[in-house]
């Protein structure tokens, strides 16, 4: 298939990696054009802006937040000023309502508009490990099902309203960081009687919490592996934020985001903006006074 | 091998019929003494009171709480009444004071002490699927272990003081309360945005989240599956607040479980004291107006 | 002096009222003008735009909020298009990155800004009761002294830069917030031991917590006077938002924030949008089943 | 008239004193008898135990916590054994459970039980300034007025069950923490703008929260005057126990104390027991990362 692809961040990179050795004609945009240069080499098309990116009729994006999403969708341009109307599928963790917003603008323009955030931190998006969780007309998402395929292991769909999938992906995360927190918490209390955290998170984990959130962060918490961050506290913060605004937007009091939300900023106050966003559990501890 | 074993509540009931299932001598200890009925027909033997049933060294005890604990422990014709020293192995969740208090009572007898709290509904010790958190000498737990073998699946050692077994399995129904509060923040987030729960819970348990405690309890916040309780919701409240009192005691602040030690008070408030500990999902909802 | 007045709420409106009859030249401006008939027929002076307000050189402006301050500063006839460089003093609830901004705008213009938030509901915004929290250059304050002394009974210079009288009427805001909470809870525990708010109340306000906002709120607690809303719920909920952005800027955790946030949204989600923020009381009750 | 009085303490101290001096006949028993020794020679009379206080047949308590209050009731030589029925006032802050108990054993005995909680600091004390908050019998209370009008500046009835004065107690400290938590937050919101404390505080106090709480508490915060304490944090972490307890059993939901009850036991663990209760602002400034 011909795809467009907008934006060759670490997450970004991965995924257009796997479209194009997955055998796709990509046509590549990114602000910094020089990220796109492996790609080309190996039959990328690297485009003039992201608008043309889109004459395939599909495009993808995967931006950092809401602000970078609207410049390559709004600005001069941008994929609203196609010669064309597209298929925006946006990959991004942007609010639910640039979702909305974006859905109706291509709609607007004779266009069409699919939300499918990912889970997943970049090795599994070099894997082809991600999950797709997608929100749109049925036909749309069926439509670009084997680019997903190129670059997840499994795609759900939620809903026929693009922000939907927003929505979920903002709860996955609110429930990542919930989780490092009740762990950091329990942990913290384990120390304080004599109990090693690999101790605790060994039974934890080999018992009643063996997911893969629970593991791969607990083992950081048992190692203290904050640094160099795989993912930096004022991301997190930055998407917590989205969930905040998004439950007060429809009036869902969510005081455990109200905790994490709390030890996030505490969290860069304390110990700078480079630790991980797991780095919450130092503050958990020192809260302790350990 | 000979062992007692005093309590014969649901739990308790399960996991004494398999040690008689499993070959063992069993002497047995219930407040009403029909609950023993059915295992004493099975070869079980039925003592007249708690130290009786002391006669092979080895007693394991399965109570509701710390008082009933101490009533079997300290009180007329309790274990440290019995005319030899014991090993006292307690399967109980109780606050790790007690467990202090008991094992040094014990030493103090010239018996030991074992705290072995266990992970795992009713259903589970029928099926030998329990997990034992076993702390004390190891030589102790040691010589008991072929009678773990016959009730859990595993055994974790966690450290050589009893007490921090108990401090283990309070962090775990700490982290089990903490997930079902998150859970229900995340769906009613969901479903004020036309999310169905079961859609959100799909996507997270099957992603990120795939340990029991999410399958499990996620299935009970679909489904809205509170009545009749697994584990009544005042239940859930002596746990957290044998956690808060072991948090206040070792000066850790952990506000999740604030969050959700309030829910359950308000969870009992507001629908009574027949609803699962679960039920705190329908504080979360009606909070956000549902 | 010639002023202008920008905003005639019910806020607005009293306070240039003052004005008037203090004898200074004023000139209004009001999206709707009819609310300015009883003003004009007193003398004073209506004007075609915000900028036309501006003849004196200083004008005043009382909006609901971000939104309409910056259409009067920012849109067209706004006050930065205004002839000759003013000195514009806000007397709004406003972000204080708003203030920042207002105030290098002016800056770049060849004017100055005063933020000038008061304290007081429309009742003492008539009786001449206010107190006014005013930042910016001291000789700019010292020139509109005369007007704020027709305004409110006392004014607090809090700093050089404009926008910490905004962090200061914020800090205010949240602190009334708080106090309701707390006296909320306080009474619940009262009431669910036999305890009348009323008395409660009076043992609280006749010895420790003596001050206006006890006196007020702790008399709208006690007699549940939540509507007709003095301040209804969502005008608190923007005010604590406002709140929340400027703690997170600062990086500053504030978990009764949190806590009165939560309340405030479900207040609206439970009762709707005409109750007073006052009535977060009622979430407190019914969340102890009341 | 003839009245013990039992607990010479700090406040005990200055209380009895002032009984003393009003012209009462004051039997004194403390567990130190030489902190009796300054009444005993103004004409005091030391009593050999508790109960033989009570010839008179009054006796006020003012005892630490409930522990000691217990002892000197129901242990030997307490005030249940006494020869005669006695009336027993208890200045002390205790739990509503306790003051149940206490309620009822004095009734089995053909005794009266009155509880009246002061509000004041030793200064206060000592000065005839506290506030009396009693609740019992009326007859009861209005025979030991007198006694009352020479230790207090007023006196607050609140109910016929003794423990309800109690909870009224146990709700003024919460508010008083909450009141020094929420300066504390807004402070600390104000330090990151560039707002002294001091300025913040006078605004505030000035205007809208003039009561003692604040501008005691106000002045503390703007000083740092954490050390000497004048309230320790073990105190305050132990009366917000209470509070916790009581909420507890009575179903109230109250996540400010959940917030200040974490921020205490942070105080203890990084600052160390001999910090004033208000020192929580240390760990809120703390967690901003000041």
């Amino acid at each position: 298939m011909d795809v467009g692809f907008v934006g060759l961040g670490q997450m970004g990179h991965a995924i257009a990696a796997n479209l194009v050795s997955a055998g796709h004609q990509v046509s590549l945009w990114n602000r910094s054009p020089d990220k796109a240069d492996d790609l080309v080499s190996q039959g990328a098309r690297l485009a003039r802006c992201p608008a043309d990116t889109a004459p395939g009729g599909v495009v993808f994006t995967m931006l950092a937040d809401d602000a970078a999403l609207e410049a390559v969708s709004f600005g001069e341009g941008g994929l609203l000023s196609a010669a064309e109307p597209v298929l925006h599928v946006s990959l991004s963790t942007i609010s639910p309502t640039l979702a909305k917003r974006l859905d109706e603008a291509h709609r607007n323009a004779g266009g069409r508009f699919v939300s499918a955030p990912v889970f997943g931190r970049p090795d599994a998006a070099a894997a082809r490990k991600l999950f797709v969780v997608a929100a749109g007309a049925s036909e749309d998402i069926a439509q670009v099902q084997p680019l997903f395929d190129a670059i997840g292991q499994r795609t759900f769909t939620v809903g026929e309203e693009p922000a939907q999938a927003n929505v979920v992906k903002l709860c996955g995360n609110f429930m990542i960081m919930a989780s490092i927190e009740s762990m950091a918490e329990a942990m913290t209390l384990g120390v304080k009687n004599g109990i090693e955290r690999a101790t605790l998170n060994e039974v934890l984990t080999e018992t009643l919490f063996g997911g893969l959130v629970h593991r791969n962060y607990g083992k950081m918490l048992v190692e203290e592996a904050f640094r160099p961050a795989g993912f930096a506290a004022p991301l997190g913060l930055k998407d917590m934020r989205l969930v905040k605004n998004a439950a007060e937007e429809a009036r869902v009091p969510m005081p455990v985001l109200g905790v994490v939300h709390d030890h996030l900023l505490s969290t860069i106050a304390r110990e700078g903006e480079d630790i991980d966003w797991s780095g919450i559990a130092r503050i958990v501890a020192a809260d302790a006074g350990l």
